[in-house]
């Protein structure tokens, strides 16, 4: 019988040691990449009351839906678009095979290499862009293209790949936010087929919860095999009033998390609070020119073409208790090479 | 120390005890209401080979996705399918407030009992229908009226709900894709927003993975709510070619098993099969006129507008290995109200 009670006591030592350690692992800074501060302090208080059973501001895990802009959210933006840089980098790689771009604009200036010329003709011009580098493809062919494209390109001033200039301290939120039962989606301006690609790998999203801006498709038999085609048509703008109207349609549930850095997330964070019961709005104030990019105009940084980020959305985010994170202060690192 | 090993082997039995109760339930049938057939061996079959590690046809979970067809897949669709007795129903429920209805078509005779002459327009009638009585509200209220109406609605012949009109034997086939790591959607030419109300309930699919057709939505402040409002404009027709199209769209990978029952699944089952490794392309025949309905053409069975099953749809499934379910001979049960 001693032999028993031997065995009972270490069982239940085992047990206890069990959880103990669990407990300590609960307790772990989720956020270390987090400085302590009102920003940090949000987003866990929020998470752990929607978590809680028994807690009135309890969330059940199905309901648990964040959503996250991409570009300037969780990765760079500046100086331009990564999107734009790909089809900047298409237009050369296709301009053997188009001898009329040689005279017809945006793509004559672009080969010549002055952007500002052929980007002059604004929304127009960049549709130009777009639809002659994006469509006309099979979706797995255009699929390869971008995976090429990524594994070559890299960006202007850091010379890193586009898909090592992600900040890591939105990976940590992102996996804490899985880790308690949330599903996250990017719901982004840029294309939906272009994220797609490197979502999984970079953040853990897979395609499925992917909302974006799209082209028209089509189902085509060639050569008996069924494929999907990409059209030079636009199907949907998944950005401003497009981003609730993305999410209603793709994910057909009211997120209770949203963050964004811009102008184009405004409505997105908006309907976000417009739900019942606690809720979670963020956007990201790119404020470190030495890590990163400074920009407002909010604030007196400098302003910016694309990923604005007014004095008017810094007003209301106060007005609204958005939470407003500063790159600067409320991030020990930015990227995963930095020192 | 006789102790240590009499406790020794009382552990040992105890997990040789829970290794066979795993097996023995392993080894239960996952579709009991299904008679053993070509129908359920290759459904069984297909499961145990994607889902079994080193096998070549093994499938990560991630990449097990499964679409179905609603209307004539999962439940009834005759004689009229289920959204049309919604919009007929609302017709009748607004008339008070369209008395311009009283002269104009096809609203007139459809208050008069005629429903004949009112689809006699086709598809401009149908859309006419839908738009009247499917836009003009918020998603929210949209969303109260589908459930007040499902709530009291029955189907005219079997006098049940139209919620308890879903084919057991596919339930089956939905739980055990998802006990096998499987996701499940809805693909359907159906209203996205009309099937999003109930399909979690009644088949354990969220709305995230409800893939339908949609009208145009907008984003507005309503009284200083952000809502989004139903416009009576068409956005997408999520059927034929339209299904592969939607679910490259909302899913962005390929199926890798389809289920239908008309030529409107047609495309999505070649597009499913149109991939590289082991696929499940199945099709339900409606052949039971005394538990369900019968209708074809195919196999000499009557016609039908709506939900038709032609003889050339039987060929391919021929041809191209798509198994045909016949809902006479191997479903046990149909409804959960049968005998």
């Amino acid at each position: 019988m001693k032999t028993v009670r031997s065995l009972r006591f270490l069982f239940i030592t085992l047990v206890g040691a069990l959880v103990l350690a669990t407990n300590i692992a609960h307790a772990a800074d989720p956020l270390p990449l987090w400085h302590d501060g009102i920003a940090k302090q949000s987003i866990v208080d929020f998470v752990e009351k929607v978590t809680k059973p028994g807690s009135p501001d309890f969330v059940p895990a199905a309901e648990r839906i964040a959503t996250f802009d991409n570009d300037g959210t969780l990765w760079c933006e500046q100086p331009m678009p990564v999107q734009l840089y790909f089809a900047l980098d298409r237009v050369k790689a296709l301009a053997p095979q188009h001898p009329e771009w040689k005279t017809q604009e945006p793509f004559s200036s672009l080969l010549k290499g002055d952007l500002k010329t052929a980007l002059a003709g604004g929304d127009h011009a960049l549709l130009e862009l777009i639809m002659a580098t994006h469509a006309g493809m099979t979706t797995v062919e255009f699929e390869q293209v971008v995976k090429d494209w990524l594994a070559t390109a890299t960006h202007p001033k850091t010379g890193k790949h586009y898909t090592e200039m992600v900040y890591q301290p939105m990976l940590e939120v992102l996996a804490y936010l899985r880790e308690n039962g949330f599903k996250t989606y990017i719901v982004s301006g840029g294309g939906i087929e272009f994220m797609r690609v490197w979502t999984e790998q970079v953040y853990g999203v897979p395609p499925e919860q992917v909302v974006g801006s799209s082209i028209k498709t089509q189902f085509e038999l060639r050569d008996g095999k069924p494929v999907i085609v990409r059209l030079p048509e636009l199907n949907f703008i998944d950005d401003k009033g497009g981003k609730p109207v993305g999410i209603n349609q793709f994910i057909g549930r009211r997120p209770i998390a949203a963050f964004g850095n811009s102008s184009g997330d405004q409505e997105m964070l908006e309907y976000t609070q417009g739900g019942k019961g606690a809720r979670l709005m963020l956007l990201v104030l790119h404020d470190d020119a030495t890590r990163e990019y400074a920009y407002g105009p909010a604030r007196g940084l400098p302003d910016v073409k694309l990923g604005a980020f007014p004095a008017a959305l810094d007003e209301q985010a106060k007005n609204q208790g958005w939470i407003v994170v500063s790159m600067k202060d409320d991030w020990k690192r930015i990227f995963a090479f930095d020192k």
